[in-house]
């Protein structure tokens, strides 16, 4: 089973990498942009039973490793 | 209009950071996991008449800036 893992910033975290991308973008004429925000996905391919087990496992690896729960938030979506 | 751009590596092209990931998953136990691959992606907010020509304008920052084309290719996905 696939499943995408997404890491992405609390509200009101400060997210430089997109500030600095919605920056360069403007000045390359794409004043269209309003905002850029960077989100960090893993694809993981994972042998489980069935997805619920799956997705539990997913979780105990965001809160264990993937994710910095201080900052950041997780969402799981299946690939396939 | 919200649109996730999806950065994603070309088949056959090494991607260390989803090796090293899966690498330490698997020594803390989590021994279902059999690949791990990493996407980048940015959540752009842009002001567009039509999706049509948002997407054209996305395509191009693309190709502009956000991918680097020997190695990675893209996807938009609408978010709103």
């Amino acid at each position: 089973m696939k499943a995408d893992v997404f890491i992405e910033l609390k509200e009101g975290v400060a997210d430089p990498e997109g500030e600095a991308t919605k920056k360069a973008l403007r000045l390359l004429g794409f004043k269209n942009v309003k905002s850029v925000s960077t989100v960090k996905v893993f694809r993981i391919d994972i042998d489980a039973r069935n997805k619920d087990e799956a997705e539990e496992e997913l979780k105990a690896m965001c809160e264990k490793l993937l994710a910095n729960p201080v900052i950041q938030k997780y969402k799981i979506e299946w690939v396939e």
